[in-house]
Parts: structure tokens; C-alpha cells; sequence
């Protein structure tokens, strides 16, 4: 299929090359091509996207990011630094290439002044956030973004039309260290990741984010993070217990998932899961995407140009419904690319 | 469906009323049934057994239980006495209602013997363990089973021919503080229960813990703590990087959960989850189960009885499976009750 | 759910009601009570209605209807009798119930005046039609509608902006007696109906219909009559043999069902066969109906309003497509009832 | 997989290659290379099956066969003929080829008689017959084996413990002119063959076959020739009107599915319809295979191989159940192949 857009993609700061290949020695079986892979943002990555049918990328500033920084200073000139460097770089690709914000989450004015300066002035899609900010002198506080001061955020979100991605963020501090330490292969995309970003939305969705921001959309990546698998029985739990529990939310959490969620394919290539979520959610509101350069685009794109679904919905999620949310009809050699 | 065998049950001790008031304070709408049903283990539990075509429960001492006593001798003594209480309470009735242990799980040998003397003195089934033993001056320790020592405690699960069930333990300790604290309507059922259990379970693979004990069975509730829902992806993650992390487990992740692992409906009655678990872990590897008094018999048999599935696997799900696995040939009143 | 539309609701003349009560003694279990359905258009029907959340449903004359008379100008006669009642019947619901037209098919450009006359005249919402027409001097002779002289038809379908509904039509003749008449318990809805209108989407299809009239849109009732099961193998005998058995069709098999055709859950109230059907051909293209008074409200509502499937799809399938296929967004009464 | 079982396996006579090679042109992109598969019994045929790993294939006669022949003196001939002349092709090759008998199906003695000498004279794993037997002067009566004076050679098949494989046939004679003529590209897979060995099945269940012969095992194939996706209409059809219709038949539907039908994947390389009928009829009563040469080992086996299912469910479908239900146990060259 061609014209695919894809939504999860990394890229990383060259200045910081060591730290990216440290990390990735972690978990990558050949880690020098991934950091070419990472800090390249227009030429092995068109190229790929050429060779697999993809004709729209949106950018996003790899994890842990901005929220790894607990000094607000920092965290914010870091952002800013990767906002201007990302759109430097593609400014020359406006039909091929896009990105999502990199924001502070320390303030929420500052972060949304940030999501509005970059969509505004670049064009940028949205923004890309790694679950919670460490804050706080030992980066042992985490920010939230479920309770009301957040809603000038969410309301800029709004405004602007742009969704907000919540990304995985890998476990640190005492967490780690009495959870995580001794099995930190574990602390990959299999299954903790997960775990901070469900807390995270379903925090969301109780804390009435979007009962207070019925317009805001919010994208998971991988399927959902768990989450439609357990959609049942969420819904089974607080539906009884609302009351009790004192939570006002408006909605059941499975018209959260029909009018504000979305979730991306990104590093899940199952067909099995996919059409469960199709079953659970709705091929309105999937996307397709890679996790590039984690994953790589054969894997995803051989397997869902050939996945069994209806044609249907394979344009939906492939194509159709990101064309729709980031308003790309206008980009001609994106479209060029589209059987 | 008659006949069915169900196997999450809870039960509580009496002298501990107090304690379970409070606790069916914070999460049920009738906490006063609540207490009565869950310290009630033949009279209001075998009414609604007959009712609803159930022929025989296997019963456990309700969570956190002595996973939650980080002093050791504390632990083991709790521990006796609920097996021993158990015991009693049920001895009239060894067609119909059967026992896990209740282990402290401080020490390996000590769990083992105490499984030991449940099994052959009591015949009890198995044992049913609330994830990490909480240990240490503070409690802040986290035992895991899945290093080599433990293996003394899975030889004997092995050669007495039983099966280990792996509960979720609600939360406690800084870990709850820095994370669950301010969401705490979120620590139940639906959503934070899983990630312990799905982290230790993975631990128990990674480590080599079925590779050492290749006939021990393992069972999980609530259709598998979402691990069914990222297997492909578990999959995906661990076949390309064993070597890098380090892993030596020696089969896939999807051939453990064939061989060595189980997983129950408890507490989640969704049809297109089942369907999606058969599809992923197959009805030979499935059991029914309702998580009874935290559900409702009607809610769970109700559904099960009338889910869209073949009758076949309605039949190994509901009864076949649990019969083999348990042994359970011999109740002349449990059969009596099978259609 | 309220506001749900329904299609495959069939009536009878109160003229044939002989007729009707022997063949309602075919197969009904209660047969007074089926001969007082099928004739009453919008008492005890909109109570039904009423009770059950249908906001708007689209009636159509029962089948064989017209399509069994093999004499052309009785069938023609017929027909207009058969419009001409309906729309006096049902003028005064205009925003609860609207009619498919019944056409004799003997004669294309009589057919295609008939839709106009009807839909133009009446308001008729598209055209229902019993699978082929009996012809002939002995109504052995069946005519398809697949052929290039039935374009005129197709056109005016097309031009009026209408659907057009192929429901099954009971096996007669020499076809009956050589393959039926010993096993007539089949000729119900199970198995044998859907056969002859398999055979005739697919010489559409294969004939090159939908090439020559493109917006040309078709429903099958009872969840596609088996063609999803077979879409996979359509796709592969028909892909791999076009040029050697001179087919012309210029697209997928897949792809005529995702712009031409619509299926409808009429008579087929199974959860897991939904499912796969969205899975097949995807929620934007499945229609929620009864199949009253040969099928019960309460099965096939309470089926629909309960069955597990994301809240979107059920929203879709129950009322957003017909909605918008049918251009249902004027009447206010039905929208009234929509939740 | 290797050590894969395949059970609608076709071969041909030498002497009728005209005939074979004129049926071949009819569906064939390739026909001389069919001519020479369908005629191979050992050679072209264990390359391809080592080189896709399968351990153990059953032979049977291509269709239409001796059910196409009206005249029983002619079809017993040519029934003994291909036994005879299959026997001894195979009988070199004891560990990896077997076969089912062919049939004239014009005498249930008869038939009995030629199954036992081919079961207990050459070990053959059972019988697949094509649908109906033609017969009368002009072959258009057409015999089926559901009335009670076919029991004789039900219980001879229940005797010898040996499956029977009911085959689609090709539709010929008055119902051939009527129904199919224009259409003959419909006569294929994809959906006709499958409308006769659907009602005949269920005529075999409705007039009482599996109460008067309950171990019989008939097999299907094609997925279950559409039935799986009426499972529940039919189901539904059936039961409310078992006394209006005269059935007699002891059982649901669905229970005669899971005790005494068989389905397997012979031509039908979809994993959404796999896994729905997984769902429907449990993954206990499926088989592999392939359909061979009219569909390809490598389409198959590439497919079966990385199909997302269980490991269990594949290990199952793939060979367990054709081991157990062949008996193939003692095939020590087969198992030598099966990893």
C-alpha cells in the first residue's frame, strides 16, 4: 500500500551521539546502525519510507527526552533546541516529513506556549510526550498531566486542533531500583513501558481531562498499551463503583476510546492483536506506524501491506484516518505516493 | 453448563473481620455482603454453586495475605493457620470444595514444606501465592521466586504433581507512595494488579525457572494479566535479543505458555477477550473462574454459560481442563452435577 | 441503543392472507400470530419499535413476492398493486417508516420506470427484489440480472441515488424437485437460500456490474449470505483465473465489497460471526436489521444493544451507516428516539 | 512444522490423461504441469512435501469421480480399479503416503463391502466420496447416503474406526443447464462445490445419521464448506423448529460439530476465517491440508507455518489430531520428520 504515514519515528540529537549509542548497546543487536539510523532525519529515512510505501513521517524526539529532566530550565532549553532543530532540518520536505512538538512538562503554560509557538510558526502536527516529568531536586517527583491546572494545556491542544501523543517512558529512580533492577531486559517495549502510560490516561479519563476537554485527542502507541485488552473489565470496574470510588467522569471509558483516543501499531505487528483491537475500538480509530529506527520498516510495512483485513479498513489505518487528523490532503507528493 | 469447576476464590478468616470490613470498604458497594460472603466458605458460597452450575471450588485466602507480612515467622504462622482453618472447614465436603496453600514465601524450603504438608495431609490442590513476598526490616524488599534457589520450591510443586497460582498483591510500600498514591481507584481489577504479576511471570521465563522445572504449571488470572495481549510482541522482543540480554531461557515465549502456563476468565467476562485468548493461547490451556465474592456468580456464569463459543470449548474451559489438571475424577457429587 | 434503522422487514397483502397462513404454517411455530405481523404495517410494528429503540424501518413485500411469477404482466400488476398499498399505508409515518419498491424483473427498462415511479412519486427508499425472476412459459427459465441490457436498471439505481437489496428467494421448480423436495426442512434461512444469491452478487460482480456502474450499491441480507467466509478464496480462485476464464472485472473481489456492497445482520444474531464479518469487510459497510416477523425484535435488539463490539461499530452499524446510505437525517421523529 | 499431515490430496489415472488434461484446461493457468502433479503419486509429490514439511499424506481419487458415473456396474469397476491401482503405487511408501478408498456409492452394501476390503487389505485410513451419487437411466437422480438404509455402511465405517471425507462434486446435468451454465467460472472453490456437501451433511445430521451412528467421523473440507459461518442461524433455525419439521435429530447442531464432523483447511489459506472457525468449532476438530495440485504446497504450508495462532493450536491442526485420528503413530519415517 502506498501513502502510508507512520507517527512513532525517532530522532536523536547528534551533539548527544554518545548517549545514544550507549543506550542503544542496551537493546540494539547493531547498534552503530542504529544511531546512523537515529540522528538521520531526511536521507536512510526517505529512503526506507520510499522503499516500503510510506509517504508521510511525523517526527518526535526519542525517549525518555525532555521528561528524563527534572531541572525546568534545562528541560525547557532542551526542548526548544529540538523543536528548532527538527524544523531546520525538514523544512525542505514539507510533503514528505512533519514532527510533533518535544515539550517541558514542568509548567503547563510554558508547555503549552512551546505546542503553540512550534505548531504555529513550523507546522508542527502536535506534540509527543514521554508519560510522566521527573521534577523535584532528586527527579524523584512525577507530574501528572490529569489534574485541572493542566487544562490550559489541553485547551491550547484544542485550539490549535492538534493531537497529543503519550508515549512510554522507561522506569528511573526508586522505582527502578526496587522494581526494575534485576530485570531490566524487562524495561523494553514487551511489557513495562506499558504500564506508566495506562496509569497515565486512565488518570486522565477519571480525572475528567476529557469531560473538561471533550475535544482533545490523545494517541497511544502499541496497540493501546494493554488497555483494550482490558476494556471490559475497566469499564466493569468503574462503572459499579464511580460513586464509591468519587470519580466524576461523564462518559464510559469505552466512549473515551470511541471520541478522544487513538492508538498506532507502532512496534506491534500481530494481526491477531490488531484485529481484536478493531473489534474493541474500532478501525476508526487506529493508525499505522513503525517505531523507527526500534523497529524496522520491512517488518511493519510487509506485514501490513499483506495482513489480513478487509481492504477497508487497511486504508482507514494505513492512510485515511491520519490524513483526516493531521489534515495532510494538501501535501501533493505525499499524495503522489497513494494507490 | 453444569459441572463447572471455578478456582480464584477467596476466602478470609473471621477473627480478622475488622480488617476486612475496611478493606471491602474501599472498593465494594455492599461491603457488609461483602464480609459475609467472603468469611462464609460452605453455606452461601455451595447455594450459589448450585444455582449456578457449579460443581466443585477450589479455595484460597484472599489477597494480599501473607504476601503483605514481611516479618518471616509472622508469615509462616499466618500461614498455618489458614491452611489448617481451611482444612477443617471443608473436610465435609471433598466432593465439592478443594483448597490452595496459603504459603509465607520468605524462605524456599520452608514454602516447599509447607506445600508439602498441605498437599499430602489436607490434599489440598495447589498452592495460590499473592506475587512478591514482602520482606526486610521495612517491608520494602520484593522477593521473586525466579532465581535458582527457588528451584527446591518448584521441584516440589513438580514432584507432588500441583500447580502453582500466581496472584496480583495490590501495591504497598514507596512504590505505591511515588506512583498509586493519588490514583488509588485505579490499584484494583482492572489495571494495576496485572503488572506485578505479568513482570514476575516474565521473570520466572527470563530466569530459566521452566527450563530448570519444565513440568511445573504456573497459572494466572484474569485472562493472563495482559501477557496474551503483547505475546507477539514479547515474542518479537525476546527471539532477537536473548543473546544481548543476556537471557538463556531456551524455548519461546509462546511454547512456555503451551507447556507450562494457564491462565483463567477470573474477573473478566468479555467474550471477544476469551475469543482472543483461544485465538492466542488456545482452549487447552484455559480455565474457568469467577474471582468470587470481588464478582458475582451470575455475572460469571451467566456469561460463560451463554458466550458465543463451540461447546467444545465451553466444555474444556468450564470443566474438562480443570478436571485433568486437578484430578479431580474421583468427586462423586462434583460429576454428579455435569451435564 | 435507540434510533436503530431496520431493512429486511417484510409485509404481506391482507388479500393473499390464505397464502400467507399456509406458508407460514411451513415454518412458524406460531402461525396466527406470524399472519397478524406480516400484515399489519404500522400498529403492532411500531409498538415493537417502540419498545426495542428502531427509530426508522424500511419495509419490503415477502418473499418470492413478485420474482415468482413467471407471467410478466401479472408480475408488473403486481408490483404497482404492491407500491401502491405500502406507500398509502405508511404516508402518515413519513419520519418512522419508509419502503423498499417490489419490481417485477421481467423487463429492465419496466423495472427502472417502476424504482423511478416509486421513489420520486413515494419516497421509496431503494428496491428490494427476491433473487432472480421466474420466466418463462413453465417459470423455469431464471433471469440474472448481470448482463449488459440490465444497465438501464443499474443506471437509473445509480441516477436516483438508491440502493438495491438482492434478498434470497425459496428454491421452485425443477431445481426443487430434483435437489429440495426430499429435505425442505432446509429451505429456510439456514443454508439454502443464501446459495442462489451468492451465484448472482458474484455473476455481478464477475459480469462486470459494478465496473459499468460504479456507484452502484448492493445489500445482502443475513451478514453476506457466506461470502465473507469465502472472501479469501474468492479472491484467490478469481485473481489467479481471470484472464483464463474471460473475466473482465476490473477489481478485487475485496474491493467490490468496499464500495459496492452492504451486508445486514438480518436473521444472523451471532456476536462471533459479526465479528468476523467486521474483520472481513469492515464496520463501514454492515447494516443492523430484524428480519420481522420471521425473526423477534427482542432476539434480534437485545442481541444488538448487548453484544460485545466497540460502542463506534455498534453506533455505525445500528443507525450512523443506514442513516447516511438512506439520507435519514430529515426525519425528526426517528432522530428524536436516537440516544 | 514439519511432520504436517494433509488429507484432500488428489491423484488421477494415467490412462484417462485426455480427460484430466481437458478438465485441466478448464481451470488451469498451468495445466500440463497439473497434468503431470495429478497423476504423480510418489515423486513430484514427496519433494514437494519434504520440501515443506509435511510428514504424512492421504491420498484419494480427484472428483468428480466414480459419484459422476450413473451406471453401478461401471463406477463399482472403476471404484476397484483405483483402489486396486493407488495400493499398489503407495505400498513402497508405507511411512509417508496412505490413501482413502473410492466408492461407488450406488449400493450401501456395496460400498461397505469395498471400504472393509480396502481398509483391512491395504490399510486405507478411511473413504472420500463426492458429494451425491448420480444414477437413474439419465444420472439425474442423486443418491444421498442420509436415509436409514444407508446405516449399514455408516456402522461399517464406525467398525473399522475409519473416517469418511465428504468431498464437493461438481454440479452436472438439469440442475447444471439450469443454474450454472452461463456461469461456469462460478463452478469452482470458491463457492458452488461447497452448497451440495452442505445440505447433504445437514441432511445427514437432520435425518438422524450421527443418533443412529454416533462415533461415525465425517470429514469436510474447505474450512466446513460454509457451515461454520451459519453455525449459530442454523443452529437457531433448527431448534426452535425441530417439532414443526419432523426432525428427530437428539442433539444441537453445534454438539454434532464437536463429536462427530471434522473440517479442514484444504484450499481455504485464510487466517480470519481459521481463527473464527477456531472460535466456532474449536481448534479439536480441524485439520490441516492442502488440496493438491489444485492449490499449491508452498501457498499452503507458507501460509499454515506463519499463520498467527497459538503454537498449540498449529501443533494441533497441523498434525495431533490427524495422528490421532488416522492412528499414524507407528509411521516411524513420518515421525522422524515432525520436529
Amino acid at each position: 500500500m502506498l501513502g502510508k504515514v507512520i507517527l512513532e519515528e525517532a530522532f536523536a540529537l547528534p551533539r548527544l551521539e554518545e548517549k545514544t549509542r550507549w543506550w542503544a548497546g542496551l537493546f540494539s543487536t547493531e547498534p552503530e546502525t542504529h544511531v546512523k539510523e537515529i540522528q538521520d532525519l531526511t536521507d536512510i529515512r526517505l529512503k526506507h519510507a520510499d522503499k516500503h510505501g510510506v509517504g508521510y513521517t511525523i517526527l518526535s524526539y526519542t525517549a525518555p527526552g525532555v521528561q528524563d529532566i527534572f531541572d525546568p530550565k534545562e528541560a525547557q532549553a532542551l526542548a526548544v533546541e529540538i523543536n528548532d532543530y527538527v524544523a531546520e532540518q525538514i523544512k525542505g520536505f514539507p510533503d514528505r516529513l512533519g514532527a510533533f512538538a518535544t515539550l517541558s512538562m514542568h509548567d503547563p503554560a510554558e508547555a503549552a506556549a512551546e505546542l503553540r509557538r512550534t505548531v504555529t510558526q513550523y507546522g508542527f502536527k502536535g506534540a509527543l510526550v514521554n508519560d510522566t516529568q521527573r521534577a523535584g531536586a532528586d527527579g524523584e517527583t512525577l507530574i501528572f498531566y490529569d489534574s485541572p491546572e493542566w487544562d490550559v494545556f489541553w485547551q491550547t491542544c484544542v485550539e490549535l486542533d492538534v493531537p497529543f501523543y503519550l508515549h512510554p517512558r522507561n522506569p528511573t529512580g526508586i522505582v527502578f531500583e526496587k522494581l526494575w533492577k534485576d530485570r531490566q531486559w524487562l524495561i523494553g517495549p514487551p511489557l513495562s513501558f506499558a504500564q506508566g502510560v495506562s496509569l497515565h490516561v486512565l488518570g486522565m479519563v477519571t480525572n475528567g481531562v476529557f469531560d473538561r476537554n471533550p475535544k482533545l485527542q490523545v494517541i497511544l502507541g502499541h496497540l493501546g498499551e494493554h488497555i483494550p485488552f482490558d476494556l471490559w473489565r475497566i469499564n466493569h470496574w468503574f462503572e459499579d463503583r464511580k460513586k464509591l470510588l468519587g470519580l466524576d467522569c461523564k462518559k464510559t471509558i469505552r466512549e473515551y476510546f470511541n471520541e478522544n483516543i487513538w492508538i498506532t501499531t507502532s512496534g506491534h505487528f500481530s494481526s491477531t492483536t490488531l484485529n481484536f483491537c478493531i473489534n474493541e475500538v474500532s478501525s476508526d480509530r487506529i493508525l499505522f506506524s513503525v517505531d523507527y529506527p526500534f523497529e524496522h520498516f520491512n517488518d511493519a510495512c510487509d506485514w501490513f501491506d499483506n495482513a489480513e483485513m478487509s481492504t477497508r479498513d487497511r486504508a482507514k489505518i494505513g492512510r485515511e484516518n491520519a490524513k483526516a487528523l493531521f489534515k495532510l490532503g494538501q501535501y501533493k507528493d505525499s499524495e503522489a505516493k497513494v494507490i
